[in-house]
């Protein structure tokens, strides 16, 4: 079965404050970090960078492709889409600001797709206590057991994948436009470490990890 | 207006490992960091310790009560507010594993209590993609500004908080209690530093912070 993974990397990192997946890891990108993962499983990836910036600096390591990104998360994962062969049979889409997937867990959503689900997310139990609001006040405690927060990579059948993306909706993830098709989508024990940097003490966090 | 706390440190860190509430964060345990902050905004502190422990080697600062805790946190609440004078008018709970919460954080849920909400709890935005399942299989992406993960300090009406704890329920966090009961809790902002400490690398995670 063919995999290609679409690295998106698109980000302007707003609230990080500068191109978070430039900064270093033991060494590395962020960015080349996932890129790495997601090249140990997948036999083509394509990186999605971001469409606004003058030059791109960054050079692919060889055999990657580079698109470029647009105005939201899902036009980014349709530009990568758009450099998916034809035969390519399930796609895993992977946020570049979540360096410290493992190649594993790349394997399980993997794994979960072969095994017959249209969709596969890592998932992991939410620690706080979850409330619902309306404006500032709490209209509802929200039973944990039956939340998880998800992760990428999350792995699509392609068809399901580029049908989901019909008529360019916007989601936070590519497994909501997949649920809104009706499609069925699994979770899979995500991982504690795979944090996703957002603010600069999340990529010290993930430095310590990476030294460990 | 008469402000009692409640700091719980009765837990036994099964998944830490072992009495997280004694690891240092900058020369001071998580236990007494948590009790300084609770003491520079309340008339009076009680801490609830692990009530199974044999032998309890810390040594309450002056002037601090000690209760020892029950089999759920509920319990423990409930064996804090057992030492809280009658004429306390209002009551925060606050986990002991939580020692970043800044004094500010305890003053904007005392405030609220005090502008007259039942109970006040800080809340963050979830970052993740939050999902509803079913077994392994996702059945909706909730909402997420619908969403917040609470935190600790929770700041309460004194009778409000004994009414809610009668009956001896149980819940994870002391505002569900308060909200069955048909309490008004209002959320605050809460504070991304203030992480709970649950596995080792969360510890690391606050002295890293403290450190700055």
């Amino acid at each position: 079965v063919s995999v290609w993974a679409i690295v998106v990397a698109a980000g302007e990192g707003r609230r990080f404050g500068s191109a978070k997946q430039f900064e270093l890891i033991g060494g590395e990108t962020v960015l080349d970090r996932s890129v790495r993962t997601a090249a140990e499983t997948a036999d083509g990836v394509v990186v999605v960078l971001p469409g606004t910036r003058d030059v791109i600096d960054w050079e692919p390591p060889p055999g990657i492709d580079v698109a470029l990104g647009g105005e939201t998360r899902a036009d980014s994962v349709r530009s990568g889409l758009a450099f998916v062969p034809d035969a390519a049979e399930i796609v895993v889409v992977h946020d570049a600001a979540r360096p410290m997937a493992s190649a594993d867990l790349f394997r399980a959503v993997l794994d979960a797709v072969r095994a017959g689900a249209d969709g596969a997310v890592p998932g992991v139990t939410i620690r706080d206590t979850v409330k619902r609001v309306q404006g500032a006040v709490v209209s509802a405690t929200v039973p944990r057991e039956e939340l998880v927060a998800v992760q990428t990579p999350q792995a699509f059948r392609a068809d399901v994948l580029r049908a989901a993306h019909r008529g360019e909706p916007d989601a936070t993830d590519d497994a909501a436009l997949v649920e809104a098709a009706g499609g069925r989508v699994v979770v899979v024990p995500g991982e504690e470490a795979n944090i996703k940097i957002t603010v600069p003490d999340d990529l010290d966090a993930a430095r310590a990890r990476a030294a460990t």
